[in-house]
């Protein structure tokens, strides 16, 4: 008797098969009961008939939900059923039974989101969150086999770093070994940009640490990203990249995860758009988009996250606007040769009011003028001797940016906050579970 | 005139092409040049004469170590150049010339460690590092690749913790927000294990972190661990997957970066035999074959480094070592039925003396034993409580490992440290740069 996932069921149809999972949710009507199992790969609805399967209907009469369970049982088509198939369940057997006295603490109702924060260990049994996770899953593989096929290579950048980067507000320390402090990493960029010296294009995607105390939708303390940076590249190279990397995110979401955007609800039109080239403007442009639409931003101005909807609004796709004033953005960025008021940066803002996923740009590679703007940024020397070396030793233009996973997927997902994005999510008050 | 990159030149036999890159060393011969470049992608020779291109000739004559170029030439087989081709330089265009008075630091020489690791910014430029890290990538790649074609669904663990999972020594403290503690996570197992119930197999792949006073050649403070876990799942499984993994990411190694183990002077024949099915030994077997070699190891003890060596000597690949005494391994094992005093534990020992690459087994799935052991291992059942939930719903047999990324990569390469498989390693007194 072959042992199956719920996803493989349409394969087996009118096979006997066994699937291990969980009991999800019953409906009892009479003589008969109809157990919904999940195994984390679905969801199959099974029947049950006191006259035909005596023992497996006793065993099922009356179990409680979250029961770990072994059903053996034939498949059969059923349009119906969620999936198209249903499970005719022979024989059960029930590795445990939930307690009655102390039954599952998510019910299939409406919880308050700290209850579900405080149960995420649980919680993210339900379809909805499980879906979630198996996006996010995809949406890391496609991203990963993206770079790669670019022929970027992998090199993680360190989570321990000796200093502050940007400012030391949002900068979380470390009781490092011996009394010496170290801080956790907002951005492997500086370290991938020698890495990409030495070995042209990179990437680095893993956790980054921000000490946000704002408590919006949008804010994690930790969150992954995933940092290309290339040698010999500039602003239209890295803006053609990440087109590129995120069309081939969204479309692999597309092909390979349907039954989860099924689940989620998800207007998948809006997402089959998403396909390279995308929409290119200038900040000026963005700035008189703003305007038009009677928002009095003007030039030097930050574009905050109700603009980036009014100018993401404008577009069927993501939108990526280049060319913000150099005053505005950080230390490294490369000046427009023709305007040097304006930094070689561009920002890609997601549709549907999602705001900005990535943000990047050409570096300076010129010392003098990268010792000049740690001067004017107030940043110590010191601290950067490591980087300057970069431009002391054979420096070449160069260009990279980063992309936040987690606002990534809420967007692909559609979800209002990008704590349901991440396993375990990390806010100001929150370290739990 | 077609940009290309070293590692296709080959392609390109016989046709100009521009490269762009740096300049690694170069030979002066009397009205000839050779000068060797490289881009981060391989090295190629050139070659370049007074009399036919004496404007490249000039410019490449006396160029400094590491100087950024634009070079253009003609591809052509050369049998006694590395890499079997050698560009005929016609046009070179010197980006930075670097400086002869505070010139590339690290020379063509031996240099002591602690000045490398100084410079490991620029350290990774060199062919054996840049080699190393070429290799970690694609390990990186082929074990996510294997592990998305076994079903496994990646669930990133969090890095901030509540509390402390197996003792405090290791532990990394951070200063959360308004004082609050957190703690740097030592291990994904617990986390995953939720996930597991949510999704039935599961991975996670992260940086961990260990405060790690000891300065082995096998220590990082931070290093990467690739972790599954799966529900419905035992021993004998996760064995399976542990030799099914490893052969697979030794065997894309030997086939995809054969080039680099040449660089690294890699033995790559014994790496050839790493195929599954590996060996499987039981503790009792493995300190038999110690007392064989006169070494003292008695039922009961820990197996230590050298005791490792002495063990996967006898073997041509990988060994795993499974049922160890329950005393000696973590709270969370579960017993042998057959033998109460043994856990379901495994380790895999590399061969060449490289030690443990992998630590697993079978969880405890029993609520009673699980509050029994964190008893035993005077450890706070507060902490504990969600993962005790974990055996209060639907609690099912499961299983999982940790594979340490940085010591499988070092005994791929033949590093005599693990420092150098990762691009800037943490240690003991180390976080700079």
């Amino acid at each position: 008797m072959p042992i199956i996932s719920i996803e493989q069921a349409g394969k087996y149809d009118g096979q006997e098969v066994t699937i291990r999972g969980w009991l999800y949710n019953i409906r009892e009507s009479g003589k008969l009961v109809f157990p919904i199992f999940r195994d984390g790969t679905g969801i199959i609805q099974g029947v049950c008939a006191l006259k035909e399967n005596p023992e497996a209907f006793q065993a099922l009469k009356g179990l409680t939900q979250e029961s770990s369970v072994i059903v053996t049982g034939t498949i059969r088509a059923e349009q119906r059923a969620p999936g198209g198939f249903e499970m005719g369940v022979s024989k059960i057997q029930v590795l445990q039974k939930v307690s009655e006295a102390q039954p599952y603490p998510i019910q299939l109702k409406e919880h308050g989101v700290d209850f579900l924060l405080d149960h995420r260990h649980l919680w993210i049994r339900t379809p909805r969150q499980a879906s979630i996770l198996r996006i996010r899953a995809e949406a890391v593989r496609a991203a990963r086999n993206y770079m790669d096929s670019q022929g970027y290579i992998l090199t993680d950048a360190p989570m321990f770093t000796p200093a502050a980067c940007e400012g030391t507000s949002t900068l979380f320390e470390v009781n490092y070994i011996d009394d010496q402090k170290a801080y956790l990493t907002q951005s492997g960029q500086l370290y991938i940009e020698a890495t990409a010296m030495a070995l042209g294009k990179v990437y680095t995607f893993g956790p980054t640490f921000r000490a946000e105390k704002s408590k919006t939708r949008r804010h994690l303390t930790e969150f992954w990203m995933l940092e290309p940076e290339a040698a010999y590249a500039d602003l239209a190279d890295m803006m053609t990249l990440a087109e590129g990397l995120v069309s081939a995110v969204v479309q692999s979401v597309l092909a390979n995860k349907s039954i989860e955007l099924e689940t989620l609800k998800r207007d998948t039109k809006k997402l089959e758009n998403v396909k390279a080239p995308f929409p290119r403007i200038t900040y000026e442009e963005a700035i008189a988009i703003l305007n038009k639409h009677n928002n009095p931003t003007k030039f030097g101005d930050d574009i905050g996250g109700d603009e980036e909807t009014i100018v993401s609004n404008e577009f069927d796709r993501p939108v990526m606007v280049h060319r913000y004033p150099a005053a505005i953005k950080a230390f490294y960025m490369q000046p427009d040769a023709e305007r040097p008021d304006l930094a070689l940066a561009f920002d890609m803002l997601a549709p549907e009011g999602y705001g900005e996923i990535i943000g990047g740009g050409q570096r300076i590679h010129s010392l003098e003028l990268l010792k000049q703007r740690l001067q004017e940024h107030h940043l110590p020397e010191e601290a950067f001797n490591w980087y300057l070396d970069l431009r002391r030793y054979g420096s070449v233009p160069h260009a990279g940016f980063g992309l936040g996973l987690e606002r990534t997927v809420a967007w692909i997902c559609g979800t209002e906050h990008i704590r349901e994005v991440i396993p375990f999510p990390r806010m100001i008050y929150r370290v739990y579970p």
